[in-house]
Order: structure tokens, then C-alpha cells, then sequence
């Protein structure tokens, strides 16, 4: 053990090495900068030098990159930021930095070790002379003197909405208008892109109202703000479905969304020309063209649901449907049902049949990790996202670029010793889940369950009551693979019968490229290949090692087409780096995307 | 000029002072607690002591009022709290307090001179055992464990609406759906009060759609938060009237409010047995009674238009109606319209006729005082209302105590410099303004706007850019009393024929006992009396002297009956003591109240 370092000494260890890293880059010189680094160090960029997401790792990645980046980026202006004052912990040093590129500004984080950056994570934050109007620049809502021109903001607002996708094209089409589409949205509204964002349901909100009754989020409300406006603080910990639907209402209101309701994307293609789509909609059922310069694909980090194709599916008589479409428990009271899968939609499906008196047996097919809700707030995310956090003065904000801070690639690390906290602590819980049977795992590598979402987006359940009605019998376990279906059973393939008046098949989503296929073409969704996943080599998420997840929020190999979803906290800070790209391509900024992705897989 | 104390002499002298009035109060020595204080001392009381709003002017009336309330107060816990260290200037030392008594915790503001009291505010912040759940206390949103009881969020929502008004009854029952009943609504519903508001029109925000086109907020963004909730940081300084509606709506259902729009109060009266009011109400034209234990009448500061009854309004051909009724000025392009008044709405009207063609002459009938909107913001309001005020770490809450904090009757003194310099400031307009022929005032003592509102709530335009068109002749100024109406024009006393195919009367409202005249009986009215001003022996602010706002947020002369409204700000924070004192008795805590108001106008 050392003594800490007293607080200015690691204030200036910060300040020197930023003064040496500045230098080198105003010098142009790459390789004075990557020398500045450890040899086992990573540069995590969010569209502030590569117009990408993209992390370097080792110090001849990083001088490359620099190489190609610095004669356009012109980086400079590299301080300390007020507000969290550098500090020195086991040997690494953490500050919060501020810098310029040519194009904006841009905050980071910084670690240090003996001297040299461990780590280092550069955000563009805004885009000089686009600078979102709040604050001290906010809007003065009303001209303070008399004008005959003058039109009012109902007016504009009238005007906007009969003139935007019919004398005046969209520079954006978002289709999907949840959680993700609104968040982009209201970024892209504050830079002043104009936007539409399209969904088929009758209003904001009812992706989530559609769902099974007893459907609550899984993530904490300190996890889950949307942009700009935060959930007051009665707020409860798990929103209700019909709450949040509620919210997400309000706010596309509030925001000022041009959102399209009831309405469909049939079809898009784009013009390498023009440098546009022609997306084909139809709203209200009246068919439509739309000719935006970009589109997004907000539809959900779920792709198009995974049904699978079992023998005897056509001659079962009950009811069958995937978890997606499931209609909630009401009608099944009494009667047999049969989920076949053990990840959360199995879980909660079964806990509500439970709970309306339905006979309810799960199929396991392959093993799950399982986290309880209240460890998994305590331990995982109590640090970031938590109310102690935020009485430490811990904002969304800086939480949000802490968590963006860890590399990939070493992200398990730090995630091992949270799970085995949680293996200890809950110890007798997992006994219990394996005496009744439950295949139960930790990850490939004990990483658990974050690892698991940003790997493959499946493989867990976290667990809000339902894991305890398997450990104790309440609803019956078997696990195997899916032989076939009779008429009124479901049949393993070591020969159980489950007999059943209702299956359903919680076996997941397919890739979100395959809305791509769906909407555009089979062929452009192969050529921006599988989304999400960062090619750890682990199950569902093969190599070759990407570094960053597969086209999320960043350009693919497909000119104006991107991705945007994930859960409530990636779509808001992610949201923010889709929205200055897109910004920046519509005022025609220079964009030189470094590093564009390969795709290496199809889905 | 001495040298700023230190700051720990500082904080010591608070302690110290604190200390003995501690110790007086737990003692019982009323005579000692008040010989702490100045001569010329003020502890004004937010429903800590009093259960009551009350200022006590001078040693004797906090030894009377200590006498009535210490038994059962019982005062203590006197703190300086944590947040904002006491500062002395000038020879005042300010310090922010925290104290409980036996029913609740209180925080409080004092100012020290020469080591006595010579300001001291009380204010009643919770009630112990009925805290609202909020940050720590926040409610989970789900039961993490199955429960074949469970219902869900919206099951519970629909279940309460359907129940609530018919097979139970609301405790409180807010008539008037605008922005102070939705406040109110929303701290009774964190209190777990059960209430409805009922509102005669079609959604919540319909009460500024309504209004003319052009309106905006002439209070600024920072002023105007709704409890809970605040405005996003985009949010332009002076809300379109539009706007502001619809974050009232969303607000509304955010807040989870039994709002019943559409309804509309015919009659109520009070039964002193049964402790219940019984109101007639019509829901979308259906009668219904309701049986609330509390009425509150949150239909606006203003009450009634107050129509004139100029001879030969009978026999005028154009448009004529009062300004709360003007369509806007679309229809009149190219038309001689005659507003008569020269405050808010006068202006707002003649600049909005103005601007679409309109010929348009103001009659002017006595003085009106004018401040520019920027001005205002600046010297005004810019230490606690403005961007640099947020900056410099000023929250809204604590605004609202510093605000509460000056005592009314020593106000104007503080009021009177900002007005000098607004004076100095604007001192060419002002001069053009009454080259113009415009009968301009500063208030009875030069006070200027604020002390106007609070005395009279008329009188004052706070200039949007009309001003300058009375100013520069482009709506024409006539002065003087009208003395009748003919076919075609507006008649002055003078002779002064003015040709006009619309009159609007800008002539103000009443007070708004008169909505309890309405709805109950002329007898309740006249029991309760005058609604809002001081008794400052002012214009139109008869004495004698009250020191509180008549019959605003406090007990009345009729049980349960309460008056709510005022600006946003006004109606931000007092509508936390009024929702205390409504929850207080719900819960059947003893509430005193001391210095109940008497009665000296009756409008």
C-alpha cells in the first residue's frame, strides 16, 4: 500500500501528460503521442476524431488512426474540466477532460498509470455553429416588439406538420418510434434537423401498452432517462408498462416530434445518385413517398421475433404464438401452458400464467444466468445509477461517459468481481434454482449479465420473483430440446410429453438487420451484415473480435443507413453521437469516417 | 465600512442566537424567545406554528402568537442547514435553518442584525408519517415476487377513476383545472390526498389555448416551474401560450391527476354536521353530486371579468365584449377597434390588432405603469430568476424561500431601488412614452410592478413591444372616462368621439370571492371577503393593514373553504402549505389555526 498522492500533485500529473499530449498532436506527430500511452492501452472514440465509434487498442492502432485523422481534426485545447477534480486510486488516475476539434467540442475521460494513459475516451459533444439552443442560448419564445409578420408558435408548428414529408422532404426518417426513435428524435429536433419518425401503432407509448399486463421495465428509473427531461423523483424504481408508455407520450409532445402515427414503411431504397431514399409508407393506409437523405432503423435491438420451425406446430389445436405476441395470461386460467424458453420473456410469461391460475411448465433449452433485480441494482449498477449515486453528486451524465470509459475488451474484468459478489450474496438462492433442476450459468468467462446483453442480447433473466415459482416447484421445469408437437402436446426429445392448451415460444429475436431485408433488401442487409454483438468468440457473439458493437449508432457499409436501439441508457447517451453525425452530414460537414467496420457475419 | 466578518464568526453568531432561541422556546418563555428578536422584528410563518399564513409584526405579537402555539408546536432541532453557509453583509447576516415541531420538519431563512433576529421566516416543509415518497422513499413500480393478487398500474389508475367521485369520495375537491389547480393537484396526489379537479373545459391547457393567438408567458421560464417537474433546459424564456398548454395536458396525466374536464360546478354548500360540502357538478352535461370535506376555488386570481355598464352599450352595433372573451384579432383587419384600459391586456390586444391591420386607439383612463419585459428580467428578477441565478447555484426552492422570506410590509422598501434604476435604465423610453400623451405611474410610493400585483393585482403592463406603439403613435391614445357608447363609436367625456366597429373592455376582474358568490352563496362571499391585497391603504388596496395576502392559501372565515391561484410562481409554492394544510386534516392532525383573518371589505 502507498499513501494517495495529495490532490494537486495528481492535478498536475494530468495537466503535464495533457500538455505532452497536445503538443504531439498540434505537432502532427503520431508516434510522440502513442508513445504517450502504455503498451496494453486503449483510445475509445465517439465520433470525435474518426466520425465513427471505434476504439483503438495498443499504441500502433492508435498512431494510425492519428495518422489519418489529425490533419482534419486539429485537435486542441486539452484541459482538465471543473466539476470532478482529478483523482488517484490504486495506482490509476482519473480526470475528466474538454478539448476542440476543427469541427467541435468534445469531454473525455482519462486514466492514468505510471505516468502514461491506460485508457482514454473521447466524446464529440457538440458541433461548432450547431450548438443545441438551451440554457443561456435557449429560445426567447416570442419577438419583443410589434411585427405584422409575426406567426405564433401553433402556427409554425401547423405549418411544419402540413409541410414536412409533402413540400418539404425529411432529412431523416426514423422508423420505429420508441423509446430509441424518441430520444433520436428530440436530439435531432434540438439540432435542428428536420425529421420524421414513423410507427405503426396509434400512439407513442403503445409499443410498451401492447405488451403483457404485468410487464414493468428491468432497469431502475436512474438507469433509464430519456434525454433532456428527467423522470421527477417520485418516479418509481420499475416503471409500469402503461406508465412509461404514458411518458414516452408526453415527452414526443413536449419534444415537439413530427411523429408519424399509424403508420408503415413498406419499402426503401437508395439512390447512390441523388444521395437519397425513396421510402415508400403508408399512413393511415393512404400510401406516401418520402425522400429523405438518411434513414434509421429504430425498430429495436430485437430484430423480427425467432419462431421456430418445430414438426407438428400446423396439427397442435391449442393456442401458440410467440412471446412477443403473447396476449398476456388472462384467458388461461385452468389450463395447461407450455413456455419454451428460460430467458426473461419466459420468465415473466410464466410467472403472470402462474399467477392467473394457469398450470404452467418451462422448457430449458439451454442454460440461463439469472440475476435477482435488487443484487443487480446493489452490486451492478449501484455505483453509476443508483439514488446514492445520486446524492453523491453522480449525474446521468457522467455516469453514462464513466460507463463508456471501460474498453471492450477488458470489460469482463471488471465485471467478473461484481458477479462473484453476487454469487456469494445469493448463494442460497442458486442452490435452490439448481436443486430443482435450472440449468443456471455465469457467461462463457463468469462475466454475467451485462457482458451477456452486449454480447448476444440474450442468455438472462433478471429476475423479478419468477425464478423462485421454478426453484420451488410452482411452475414446473423440463429441460431438453423440442422434438415435435402433437395435437395437444408438446414432445421432448428424450420422449417427455407435455401436454398443453397453450405454447409459447420465447426463443428470441432474430438480428436487426433483418429489418433491413424486410424493408429494403435482402442484399443490403447482407452487406451490412449481423448488428449488435462485439465478436467476443463467446456463444451467439463469434469472432473475429470487433471491438465495438456491430453497426449501432455508427456508419455500416450501407451510405446513409444506420441503427439505433438498445435499452433505455444506451439509447440515450448513444443517441447523442447518432444525432451529430447525422447533424453534421446535413450542413455538409466533412465526415471521413475512419475505420468503417467489416462485416464478417450475415446474422 | 468594517471588514467582512469571517466566515466561521459568521456561522458561530447564527449557532449562538439559535441556540438561545432553542432554548426559549423549549422552555416555554415566549417573553424570552421574542427578546432575541429586534424592535422592529418579523417572523413570518408558512403553516409551521400558525397553521396559517402570518406575518407577526414587533416583539408583542410573536410573544402573543408563541403563548397560543408553543404548547403545542413544541418547537426544536433549530439548525443551520447544510448547503448555504450564513453570510453577512451590510451588517444583516443571512442563514438558512432547519427546525421540526411535534407534527412536521420546517425550514426556515433569518436575518441577524447585531446579534437579534430581525427576519425570521417558518416554514412547514412535511408532516411527519405522511412524507411524500420520493428520491430514497420513491415507490418500487412492482412487487418483486409473484402474487396471484397482484393488479397492475393501470388497472389500479382505472380502478381509482372509476371509484373515485361515486362509490368514494374526494377529500378535496379543486374547482379549476389551470395551472395553479393542476399544482395543487399534483402535491395532494404525492400526498396521497384523494382529490378531483373539475375544469369547464375539453382538455387541461385549454384554459390558454382559449386565449388569444399571440399570447405568451410575460413571466420568464425560470419563474414559472411547476412543482416536480421542471422545464427541459430548451425550454424558450417566455412560454407560447400554445406550448404551455400542452405541458399542462401531459403534466396532468404525468402527475396521474383525476382531472374531469368538461365538468363544470353549479352550486355547493356546506353542511356543519356532516362536515362535508355538497357540489352540484355536470360532467360532460351529466349531474353529479360529490361530497368533498375540502373545497378549493383555484378558478384564477382574477375572478370575474368585470363588465361596464356604459350607457349605450345597448345600442353600440360592432363587436363589443370584455378582453377575457376576445377572439384575437384575425376578423378585424382594416377595422377601427376601441380598447378601453391600458394594463396587460389592453396592450397585449391594441398590439395584436395592430399587427393584423387593425386601426386601434386606447383609451387610457387612469395611470398605468409600464416595465420592458428585459428590464424586468434583469433588475427584477435576475438574482433569483435567470440563467446567471441558476448558474450560480440558485435552485428554484430556494428562490422561492428568499422571496418568502421579505416581509410584506417592509417590501416596497426593498422594491423601490430596482425601480430607480429600471427608471434610469429606461429612461428615453419612458420619455417618449409620455411625449406620447401617456398618464404613466410608478406606483403609489414608486414601488413599481410586484408591489402593484400584490396589492391590486392591475394597474401595470409589463411592455412585450405594444408599448412602443402607443409611443410612437401607431396605435393612437385617447385619455380619459368614457361616458357612453352610440351606434358607432365610444364617447368620452370630453366629447371625444371615437368611431369603432369593436369595443374591447380591458376593464379588469373582480375579486375572486366572487367565484364563492357563484357557486355557493353571496352570504359564504360576503363571510369570507375580499380575496388578494395587503390592506396597504394603497389604490385599490384599502387598509387597514392585514400583512398577508387576503384569503390565499390559508383558512378562510367559512371551514374549508380555500382560495388558490396567482401567477406560477405563487401558485409553485404556496400551493406546498395549502396541500400541507389539506393533508393535515385529512389525517385528523390537531390544527389550530392562529390569527385567523378578519373580514374588512367584502370585494
Amino acid at each position: 500500500m502507498t499513501a494517495p498522492l495529495p490532490a494537486d500533485e495528481v492535478a498536475a500529473g494530468v495537466t503535464t501528460w495533457l500538455a505532452a499530449f497536445g503538443e504531439a498532436l498540434a505537432a502532427g506527430d503520431s508516434a510522440a503521442a502513442a508513445a504517450l500511452f502504455t503498451e496494453d492501452c486503449f483510445w475509445r472514440d465517439l465520433v470525435a476524431f474518426t466520425w465513427n465509434i471505434k476504439t483503438l487498442e495498443g499504441r500502433a492502432e492508435i498512431s494510425a488512426m492519428l495518422d489519418a485523422t489529425l490533419p482534419w481534426v486539429q485537435p486542441g485545447g486539452w484541459a482538465i474540466t471543473s466539476g470532478g477534480e482529478p483523482a488517484s486510486a490504486g495506482g490509476v488516475t482519473e480526470a475528466w477532460i474538454g478539448f476542440e476539434t476543427a469541427a467541435g467540442r468534445g469531454r473525455g475521460h482519462l486514466r492514468l498509470r505510471g505516468g502514461l494513459c491506460w485508457t482514454l475516451l473521447t466524446t464529440l459533444d457538440e458541433l461548432k455553429g450547431h450548438e443545441e439552443h438551451r440554457g443561456p442560448s435557449r429560445p426567447k419564445g416570442v419577438g419583443h416588439r410589434a411585427d405584422p409578420a409575426r406567426t405564433t408558435w401553433l402556427e409554425d408548428r401547423e405549418q411544419e406538420a402540413s409541410a414536412l414529408g409533402f413540400t418539404e422532404q425529411p432529412y431523416v426518417l426514423i422508423v420505429g418510434g420508441g423509446q430509441a426513435g424518441i430520444g433520436l428524435g428530440a436530439r435531432l429536433r434540438q439540432l435542428r434537423v428536420p425529421t420524421i419518425i414513423i410507427d405503426k401503432h396509434s400512439h407513442p407509448g403503445d409499443q410498451w401498452r401492447s405488451r403483457y399486463k404485468s410487464l414493468c421495465l428491468h432497469d431502475p428509473v436512474w438507469y433509464d432517462h430519456m434525454p433532456y427531461l428527467k423522470f421527477p423523483e417520485h418516479w418509481p424504481v420499475f416503471s409500469p408498462k402503461d406508465k412509461i408508455a404514458d411518458w414516452l407520450e408526453s415527452y414526443t409532445k413536449i419534444m415537439e416530434l413530427n411523429y408519424w402515427a399509424d403508420t408503415e414503411a413498406t419499402s426503401a431504397a437508395y439512390d447512390d445518385q441523388a444521395g437519397t431514399w425513396t421510402a415508400h409508407v403508408e399512413r393511415d393506409g393512404e400510401p406516401l413517398v418520402l425522400r429523405p437523405a438518411q434513414l434509421v432503423l429504430a425498430t429495436g435491438m430485437s430484430g423480427r421475433p425467432n419462431l421456430p420451425g418445430f414438426p407438428g406446430m400446423d396439427v397442435f389445436r391449442g393456442d401458440q404464438h410467440h412471446s412477443s405476441a403473447h396476449p398476456g395470461p388472462g384467458r388461461y386460467r385452468g389450463q395447461r401452458c407450455v413456455v419454451i424458453g428460460s430467458n426473461n420473456s419466459a420468465f415473466d410469461i410464466c410467472g403472470a400464467l402462474w399467477e392467473h391460475g394457469a398450470d404452467v411448465t418451462m422448457v430449458q433449452r439451454s442454460s440461463t444466468h439469472i440475476v435477482r433485480s435488487a443484487t443487480l441494482m446493489d452490486i451492478g449498477l449501484g455505483a453509476l445509477y443508483s439514488e446514492e449515486a445520486v446524492a453523491s453528486g453522480m449525474t446521468t451524465d457522467k455516469a453514462d461517459l464513466v460507463f463508456a470509459s471501460i474498453p471492450y475488451r477488458i470489460m469482463h474484468l471488471f465485471q467478473i468481481p461484481l458477479y462473484d459478489q453476487m454469487r456469494e450474496r445469493d448463494r442460497e438462492f442458486y442452490d435452490r434454482l439448481e436443486a430443482a433442476g435450472f440449468d443456471h450459468d455465469w457467461g462463457d468467462d463468469g462475466s454475467g449479465l451485462f457482458m451477456k446483453y452486449l454480447r448476444r442480447g440474450s442468455g438472462y433473466y433478471i429476475d423479478v420473483g419468477a425464478a423462485d415459482l421454478v426453484a420451488n416447484g410452482d411452475v414446473a421445469l423440463a429441460r431438453g430440446q423440442v422434438d415435435h408437437l402433437t395435437e395437444d402436446a408438446v414432445v421432448l426429445e428424450d420422449g417427455t410429453q407435455l401436454p398443453a392448451d397453450l405454447v409459447v415460444y420465447a426463443t428470441g429475436y432474430q438480428s436487426m438487420n433483418g429489418w433491413a431485408a424486410e424493408l429494403i433488401s435482402q442484399e443490403v442487409a447482407d452487406q451490412v451484415g449481423k448488428c449488435w454483438g462485439l465478436g467476443s468468440d463467446t456463444t451467439k457473439d463469434p469472432g473475429p473480435w470487433e471491438g465495438e458493437q456491430r453497426n449501432m449508432w455508427k456508419p455500416t457499409q450501407q451510405e446513409a443507413l444506420w441503427f439505433h436501439g438498445g435499452n433505455l441508457h444506451q439509447s440515450r447517451h448513444y443517441s447523442l453521437y447518432l444525432a451529430l453525425q447525422l447533424k453534421a452530414r446535413q450542413v455538409g460537414l466533412p465526415t471521413p469516417v475512419y475505420g468503417l467496420q467489416e462485416v464478417h457475419h450475415l446474422r
